[in-house]
């Protein structure tokens, strides 16, 4: 089986081009691909697949977190789908149309490197705002969220000391909160200036991961929200710098997408799972 | 760059094969390969090279630390390397003799799976005994720690509470101590059973690892040296089982060798390297 190891800004992924539409995921290959050390090791698996027939796409992006759930939209994720598709000539143009479960992004090519796509701006929508500043009784303390929807549930509170945070802990409490029977991805953020925000992510059946790109979009729109922010912000996470824009109608998200390997899935191996 | 992703009881490599002797690794390419999320993942790269002139081997095995430090030996890849050779058809029989920095090992297939190795058992060559119990102080307490050297150095203390002890702490103060001024491997065991020996591994230059072949060598002779085990004993490590048997010549490990993915590293990353 075919596979490409991909980053954007530190959020690795398995891609496996599936144009033909006959690979079946389950969460058990998805688990065992996605595990350090005994697997691959990633964050999440995406199967590159034909779009969905009510879509007008080019490439439908079957997103799988490491734990094996469905993920309705990765911003990381799609930069390296569209990265995919264009550097083997898949679409004409610098815009691919990627369906996803969060709905069709439109993802375009800002720059290249040796012919190569470097760095890829998406429009991520316009973020749906829930709750600015709600304080939720986590594990007895009171932590003030802003929940934003990026196609999927986020819930962002402003920290003193960005390195120092307990993120485990306050993390896993989230995503498992009464309030988010869904679950929620969490962020924590400090805004070192208007046009910069630092921030870490615990990715919902992840965990702490080095950049997200739906979560850099809630990050930069709550700083905003909050008054602590411009429209236009750096977002710098572990993984590396989203740039971010917030315009009147939609939510633009600039960063780099890397490739670091293709290669075959041992068959033996496999067969294991 | 042609790579193999392989793994020995979860203690993860990158193999690149290099029989022509041409590829000249850099600490900070192996420090970017190893890097999880951001390069491949690995606890270490290996170039399986030619032997070296005064050497009757079949292959070296030119082991780098993910921290990009050479190393000595290790027994996990020792394995990974025998089944590369085997699988391959480079060498006749079921005996791979690899050279290593602390000397030649012959390895021996004694399962095979499909046609593909699966088992493979490794002469470690007798344990270097160094002090059995010897108290060192770490932080202001008293560590009791037996030293060996199985190549490359050991020291193996006894815990109570083997998932709750504290080896990211006592880890790197042993690793960094004076009584080591080259480094040392630090293992935690509990012994269950006079057979059966669990633990934990902090390898020098990497951090906590799911196994180790050196590691596990060195706690199932200290648990002997210690009175606890007999000289035959299975290790149970977080990454799977290894038999180890101490005769009275040499110590034999028997454990699993396992490739997940063959591939080639992307030529414009190795270039940002």
């Amino acid at each position: 089986m075919h596979f490409v190891k991909a980053h954007g800004a530190g959020n690795d992924f398995v891609l496996l081009p599936d144009l033909d539409d006959t690979l079946q995921l389950t969460p058990a290959f998805v688990r065992r691909v996605c595990r350090p050390h005994l697997g691959v090791g990633a964050d999440g698996v995406i199967r590159i697949a034909p779009p969905r027939d009510d879509t007008a796409a080019d490439v439908f992006m079957d997103y799988r977190n490491a734990d094996g759930s469905l993920a309705e939209m990765c911003g990381n994720g799609v930069r390296c789908v569209a990265k995919y598709v264009a550097d083997r000539g898949l679409v004409a143009g610098d815009v691919v149309r990627v369906d996803t479960r969060g709905g069709v992004k439109p993802v375009e090519i800002v720059a290249r490197d040796g012919g190569k796509v470097s760095q890829v701006r998406v429009d991520m929508g316009a973020p749906v705002v829930g709750k600015v500043d709600w304080p939720l009784d986590v594990d007895g303390q009171t932590v003030d969220v802003t929940t934003l929807s990026m196609g999927n549930p986020h819930a962002v509170t402003v920290v003193e000391d960005l390195d120092e945070a307990d993120l485990q802990t306050i993390g896993r409490a989230l995503q498992d909160h009464d309030a988010f029977p869904e679950g929620t991805n969490v962020e924590m953020i400090t805004v070192a200036d208007r046009d910069h925000v630092r921030g870490r992510i615990w990715e919902r059946g992840v965990g702490e991961t080095m950049a997200s790109g739906t979560g850099a979009s809630a990050m930069a729109a709550a700083a905003h929200l909050l008054g602590l922010a411009a429209r236009q912000t750096t977002v710098s996470l572990p993984g590396g710098d989203l740039h971010v824009e917030w315009t009147e109608t939609t939510l633009w998200v600039t960063g780099p997408a890397v490739e670091v390997a293709t290669g075959e899935l041992d068959e033996a191996w496999l067969q294991t799972i």
